[in-house]
């Protein structure tokens, strides 16, 4: 019998932290009778006097959030790392380390009004959380080993406030996922001499099968190895390092880079589609300033829960946590969808 | 200023794959105005008439469920793994690297009634359930590298079916966890001459900060390096090496354990506690029946999904799938609440 991807479950070997994933598309059929995820509409009000990320509005803390017109940054009331905390004392026990965590957590709201998505804003307003995101880079990154710029989008994927917004996390060490793909792509540079990430970009240009979107400036693809049903990765085509290093050019397709992306997501289900999304480049900080980066490409990663419907989402639990991941349709049918969907026109746009 | 564990983040070391988590415990103090789940009741009927797992229903494949009175274990009708697939061409691009998965995934019911959970099954009935995985593990480890038992609980745990039941998917190689799992298991071998679980056991039972449930035969800990707010492992202290190794005693006491483990989850939040729960233990089938398995120790790993209460979870989102695991509460914390919640009765029970 001859192999046929979308018939036949295999493994496929994500380069980037060197885990396999299995892949069994024959099991797309599989009726589904567990939890309906509340699909997420865009129901909010344009301003919600209670919601604390709404110009003018009090915060918990009794801080009140600016009148602002455009993007708007804050510390986080509750942040998960702060500027001074003392160490946790050195053990030689290999089974009990612990190790100094320092860093900061930020807020950042795209817009100020509450009903709009990045896949509902303009191309402008979209070019300004991007001009924010490097200005927050920039001071960020001068202190910190690592800036994870992130947005949680939806109820689902664990957002606790549905005005737009992402979040700023800073490090003062190299957390665990971009301390793998700093060693696999530092070890593929010193066997190759080019960026992994550029050569995969060239082969995924020529090979055609997992494009979702392509532009002189960004590709977005499913990537062959993708975890997640729907999961992106829109890369830089320019052997770009970090997000800051971006010219007025780049940024403006940027900007309507992710207006299409976002817009294919919503119309896929016809939702405003959850996500995890976040940006991956070179590590920062006085550390890695004179170290190498030759090896990084800039890219960002878009993790979608969804798998078949608003409502019928992929879980990633107890094979997928014990064992490995798995997922129920191929990569390249996954792009096809993407790539075959509306990313003009927003579903709900007149 | 002095450390204090419960007041100043910090990471820790997961021996067992070479990740840190984060853990910033001061901040339990967020409120939560995301997502509530649905708290998981046990509101079954005994039977279903329409709920393929229940005995004497028809499948959607056509199949009849035996009209089982005990345990009862049959081929999933949508399995992630097949036996027989044809194999992916070899590659010899490092991007895109595919490989062969053959294995199979079988459905194991706890008990005929669908209003049973393990928590609420008698210790004779949980018994049942440790042989039939026995049963199952000695026929398939015969055959395959991997034989994965778990039981996803709850429908907030991708559960698709409410009636008590785990899953056994079996792989013809060894997947990213175990994989991971056994190099590291073998270098601490390597250095150490004794296996780490059990040097860790021992280091538990003096320290005693993290124990939940111990017995001679057994031992349950919030690890030092747990991921999930309320993760437990439960680990043989009897140099056990896989599940099929176990004493008629050593069963005995682990369904007395799993039965108090599962009545202090539920008990915790007041609710039948989702989970994904699995087996872990020395690989299997002909490439593993000469290799040396003596870095082993037979152990289950508990991920309860819960944060706060029954409606409030922890999700594992942007931060923690773009930069690390990050957690609320210490694992001191978690323990001292799992060991002073009552075990033995449950909640339902009058
Ligand atoms: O086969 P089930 O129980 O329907 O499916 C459940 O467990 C599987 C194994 O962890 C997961 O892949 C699925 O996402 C989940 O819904
Ligand atoms: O800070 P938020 O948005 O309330 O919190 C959300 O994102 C964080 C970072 O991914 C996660 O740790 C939380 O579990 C999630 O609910």
């Amino acid at each position: 019998m001859q192999f046929v991807a979308t018939e036949h479950q295999h493994r496929r070997l994500n380069p980037l932290n060197g885990q396999w994933v299995l892949v069994s598309p024959h099991r797309m059929q599989r009726p589904w009778s567990g939890q309906q995820e509340k699909p997420q509409l865009n129901e909010q009000p344009e301003f919600d006097p209670n919601n604390p990320l709404c110009p003018g509005v009090k915060r918990p803390n009794g801080l009140i959030t600016d009148r602002y017109e455009s993007t708007y940054v804050f510390d986080n009331d509750f942040p998960a790392l702060l500027e001074e905390v003392p160490s946790p004392p050195a053990s030689d026990d290999p089974l009990f380390q612990a190790a100094a965590a320092r860093g900061n957590c930020r807020v950042m709201c795209f817009h100020p009004k509450s009903n709009l998505t990045l896949p509902t804003m303009s191309p402008t307003e979209i070019c300004a959380v991007i001009d924010e995101w490097i200005k927050q880079f920039n001071e960020l990154s001068t202190k910190y080993a690592w800036v994870q710029i992130f947005e949680n989008k939806g109820a689902s994927m664990g957002c606790s406030n549905p005005h737009p917004h992402c979040q700023i996390w800073s490090c003062s060490f190299l957390p665990t996922e971009p301390q793998l793909k700093q060693e696999r792509l530092r070890s593929y540079y010193a066997t190759y001499d080019r960026p992994m990430l550029s050569d995969y970009v060239n082969s995924e240009l020529q090979r055609r099968e997992r494009i979702v979107i392509e532009n002189p400036d960004w590709l977005v693809v499913v990537p062959y190895w993708a975890t997640w049903p729907f999961e992106t990765m829109l890369i830089s085509r320019n052997n770009n390092k970090r997000i800051n290093d971006l010219t007025t050019e780049q940024r403006h397709n940027l900007a309507l880079t992710i207006k299409e992306l976002t817009i294919k997501y919503d119309n896929l289900f016809q939702c405003s589609c959850p996500y995890s999304m976040g940006w991956h480049g070179a590590p920062t900080g006085p550390e890695h300033a004179h170290a190498s980066i030759a090896h990084w490409t800039l890219h960002a990663l878009y993790y979608p829960p969804l798998l078949r419907s608003a409502t019928v989402r992929k879980f990633m639990v107890g094979f997928e946590m014990l064992a490995m991941a798995q997922r129920d349709l191929t990569p390249e049918q996954a792009a096809q969808r993407l790539r075959d969907v509306n990313g003009k026109q927003h579903y709900q746009s007149k």
